[in-house]
């Protein structure tokens, strides 16, 4: 449930503008990374010191600063100093219960996402908010924490590859979130084994563990919701060409980014509808079951019943009781008895429970 | 239910702009609090006369005037007319029963709030209608009764703290209304924990109670839906700027609290999905007790009626029945007994029973 | 059900424009009442001959014409002619099975709306149309029968309370609808409390009585629903400024309209989601009410069947049956089956089935 | 089903404007019917050549050719050729799964409705495809098959009743369209009594049959729905006055075609919501019912088990039974056994099963 | 579950443009086919090499190069080199995984849709992508593998039947994107046959089997509604007229298609609604099953354990029993059981269980 409200309580009645984390509490220092290149050049190091970074703002090549961290407040409040970004904006980024959103400020756009990846540990979705503040040269892009899903897109910066060292920084935008939209699918085909698994179970053994299984990936279907459909609009402004910052040459890709970012959501309203499918037959199984334990326990009763009720009634001691006398009498009962059971077996059948 | 259909028949056949207060009935006096400040001096007081506002109407500095309690009509009436409200506006502030809406009548633009907060004494979440008349230099708000969630904003006021002091009157606006929409999130975590809470006792133990909790706060989400869902369209017109009043430098700061109303719609409508889901998993878990129960009695009964009727059948009174006189006969009658339960208990393996 | 689907299949084949009044059978005469004011003088009669309503059409004082019955086709006719209404409209008067619309002639607005009342009688919620003609001097308004909610108006022209005398024929539509809409609010607080009632009820008792209950109201809530949402749209055009011979002065009283249009929605949609929330609570509290009375079956049976087989075992009559013979049999026997009950309740408390 | 998906597939690979005739295989004469009239005349008679039409082309006076049948695809083809309709047009014309539409083609309009009656012989709706050719002085209307319910029409036409004799071409096929809309309510109303006969017995006896009934209304639902719900927009298209053929004069006939349209579909979304309703009654009935046949069960089983295990007690032959020798033992058995029959009526009313 | 989610996870961190295929393995050579035609002349040929194609782009009469086949790699960038396709498209023509969408390069359009089949082997519904490029002289469409629903296009331009040998490159994408769609009709029929076996079975016999059915084809469903949905926006755009290479003359044909779609999406939404009720029928059918078995079960034993209770009370081994030493005592406790059978048949006849 936690991870549906996050807990924004906190900053309640701080001026607009004051930079409060929210999110998980970490205390890994911040760790910040300067790609730099143009067609034909290239340099990436680590930066120690935030200030070593103000050349890169007056510089033509693309400069890409990578934050690792958003707790550490003075940081990102320093960098926002040197960038000039609004001071709502570093609130937004250092607050990690952000819906995906794109904000266009002219000098640069700034923009909001979401990086899914499954924690195999506990078994669930995870989500960690990547905020973009694109420049007219420089892109910087924060994180919560260390490692990220960039490294082939660092990989292509270093070696060269494709166009990306002759585009400029819509496109290495374009690039992080291409990466960001494709990771998608790898937590998408997860759940949908999972869900495949579930089924193969489903109307063989409804047991309360699949129902909870159920439940549980009803909700990761709603976390997973509530980040991925804010990003048809976000991605939607970018693909449509509304954002200045964005080249002409640039907005095809985005157009494939934003046809990937409806194939998740279609993928996940699928995948809303099985499970809701699954829920049903669950329902049915249980009922089903239910039916045959009853049946079985009412051929056994009906059958027997009647039985037991003619054996009591010769075991009765009245004194004067003429079949006790018979010679056959014993064997009369169990005729007549015989008889009855066979009667109701073919009443069963008829009635179709056998 | 009474929260859902507030007593307007009350209303019925008088003139428009007759003012009549619709809501809770209440008789503590009307409190009218005055902050009167600009970048330079700021000044605090409690209005005894509402004659005394008449100057400030005039300045060119902004005047907050908060109202605590629209119960007392005449009151109302008078600062109608000092500020030269429209009647329509002065009936909609008293009747408490209004929804959420914004109006531009040019010189001044009418909004409509719920604050909300969670009553801990009868453990349910209210509302009460906070009215915000905002003019070129003066903000005027109406609450049903004093407390609020505005004493931050007050304290930032007083102690000159971030842009307030030096921003204009749309500014305080914004100030108050981010302060109501923040408020929202405390209200929602609190349900979300109940939720939770709720969530964790639901397949272990689906009594009675669990049910009709699940009813109560199914009813609370329709109750907070019908709160802030017009609220979008509300911020939503600040946010696009279409209000003259709205200075340009104002509207990236309700821009921001269009996203947190969003952010809030959303939470409520997540909350709705998973409440829908519980009550599924509630009866779906019924659905299985009472399968187990079903199981338990069909086992017992249908192992122990045969042997029963076996046990009446020896139990007979006939003068011939010669397994009676056979030496063993006793325990070979327990014999059968015996073969017949392991058989049946064999047969409910094979069908997964046990 | 006759509700829902009006006998409009008489009219087929008719001629487009042929008046034939489509609703409940009548036989009173038809009433007609003339109100004609402007801000000095004020003038009411019973209108019995309707040529002497032709002069009414040339003044300039606003005259409001308000019909009686619209089952006369011939005083409709009459009217019509006088008034140069067009014989579509006519048409629609006379047939109260309408759907609330306006239409704009230019020289005069035919609005549909309806009014609802709560039948005490019936315990039912009952709808009959009102049909406006707005023109630039005069307003007419067809009602099926007498009595209506119109009363509150008709004193404020009596008295010149308010602004009605002074404001034109616009500015008294407006006060007709207005007190229409308010009405709904009366037959929608007094469904509010019956469905408060069966609240209260429902997880008690869940009897087949409150199922009908439930059924009836949610067939009351979509008779109710087709009534007032098409209202949106007819009060929407009217509060857009869309109609020329609304003044501007007026429309904002009837943007007031409008919200209190959409607040009646908003009520009848939350009703819906209550509804269908107490069905799944009456499904929910069958099913819980089932399992208790298998339980408490299970129970009795699952310790009571194996005793009675045990006592059946000594109740048999084999010559050599070794317990039989044993001082403290019966008393033993007693003890194994004290023990198997004992054993028996603790597993069930164990299973927390008691 | 089949009605559901018509037979499209024998039309695979086929050039587009090749006409096959797609619905019910039928083998009467096509039948072809002119009235030609205008304000001054009127000429009605049976077309037996096709030929013979050429004339009518070039008059100036309104021109209603009505074709019975569309299975002769070659005298379809020749009256195609004649008045110079598009292939696809034609295609259209003789399949009659196509879907209610509008094509303006400039010189002429193409719409096609369908016409609903309820077949009283298998108590089924059937739907019936009517295309329109629209020129600017003739109408060729097209059904399947003889018989229709446009003799009302026809009646108008011949006697010259009404507006239709001095009107254009454009109000004929506002008659026409009149006509079949208006028929919609006919069928309407019978399901619309069928539906309450069923409501009626469905709390009462809740049989396999009416669950059946249920499921069959339900797909008449669907059927209707999928013909009546395009309508809106073809109408639509009509009353907004888009198409040039259609006079300013008609338009205000084609808004109240609009209207009905807009009611029929209101109607059936009722119907669709009182049928959820049902299904939801029928279960709970069934579940009722059920509880209350295991109350009987269980109130008997629990008062007779213990007894019956006491009198096997009593029934056993162990040598020493102290209670057997008693002289009131019986009668203190039998008070036992009326002490514990007692009780358990007590907890039975007190946990309100009786 | 596979086919919902494409395993798109292999592509992630290539560069964009970089052509990897997605879908299932195939090993067979790309096969490309060739006609070339215009009015006077017409001829076909398999290409074996790519390098043939260079002249087919400057000649103007109509070009279709088919390519069956699109795994591999290095033949779809070879053509996409010569025709200068922008690399994103040939990413998309080989990632299968593609949704249906269309995009305007001016030049060109890419259009990507989907060839449905039924697959009898495993009575499944298998999807194939189609991908065209439209130029102004050519059509290229690319599939997975041999064998397609274009027989009857090649046909009609070998043949010269209808306009398709006079008319452009646009004319023939309608005439393939037509094969498509038509074919839809051919599943779609399929799935109708199925779901009306199974409906004709539902209320007879209930099994799980029908259930896993029901939930079968309701995943067939959804997978058809993934691939048809988007098909709408894709050849609404064709039919509004939005591409520039679409001449005037072919729009005609595509809103036909367009109205095709249409009704291919109305069926499935039909077929989903009738889905959803056979779903509720299932289950309800059930639970009367169950009713009528818990019926039996209770009118025996409700009959029969009192009886047998009072045979054990005569079974009883008290020394004192006058009824047991009466004369007519044995038939006297027939007669009380008859009684008490009778009595208890008439009560369920009453409550109309039987």
């Amino acid at each position: 449930m936690q991870r549906l409200v996050n807990k924004r309580s906190e900053k309640i009645g701080l001026a607009p503008g004051t930079l409060v984390h929210v999110g998980e509490k970490r205390t890994e220092k911040v760790a910040i990374n300067l790609f730099d290149y143009d067609e034909k050049q290239f340099q990436e190091k680590a930066v120690e010191n935030i200030r070593d970074l103000t050349p890169v703002k007056a510089e033509t090549s693309v400069s890409w600063i990578n934050v690792s961290g958003v707790h550490e407040i003075g940081a990102i409040e320093q960098i926002g100093k040197l960038f000039d970004i609004h001071p709502l904006v570093l609130e937004d980024i250092v607050n990690t219960a952000q819906r995906p959103k794109i904000e266009d400020f002219d000098e640069y756009v700034y923009i909001v996402m979401k990086m899914l990846y499954h924690d195999k540990e506990d078994d669930q979705v995870k989500a960690e908010q990547v905020s973009f503040i694109l420049g007219p040269h420089f892109l910087i892009s924060f994180q919560e924490q260390d490692g990220d899903v960039f490294d082939a897109v660092r990989e292509r910066i270093r070696k060269g590859k494709g166009r990306i060292r002759k585009a400029g920084c819509d496109y290495l935008a374009y690039a992080l979130m291409d990466a960001l939209v494709d990771n998608y699918f790898v937590v998408l085909e997860t759940l949908g084994e999972q869900m495949e698994l579930l089924e193969e179970d489903l109307i063989d053994k409804p047991t309360p563990e699949i129902l909870e299984s159920i439940h549980y990936m009803k909700r990761e279907m709603i976390f997973l919701r509530r980040l991925i459909w804010p990003l048809r609009e976000v991605v939607g402004v970018l693909a449509r060409g509304e954002i200045a910052l964005i080249r002409q040459s640039t907005i095809v890709f985005l157009r494939d980014v934003y046809d990937h970012t409806i194939q998740a959501i279609d993928t996940i309203e699928s995948y809303r509808d099985i499970m809701a499918g699954m829920l049903d037959i669950y329902l049915s199984t249980v009922s089903n079951k239910m039916n045959e334990v009853m049946k079985v326990l009412t051929i056994i009763a009906t059958i027997f019943i009647p039985l037991t009720f003619l054996a009591g009634v010769y075991g009765m001691n009245f004194k004067y009781m003429p079949e006790l006398e018979w010679r056959w009498g014993y064997f009369m009962a169990w005729g007549v008895m015989v008889t009855i059971s066979v009667g109701l077996l073919f009443y069963f059948r008829k009635k179709r429970w056998l």
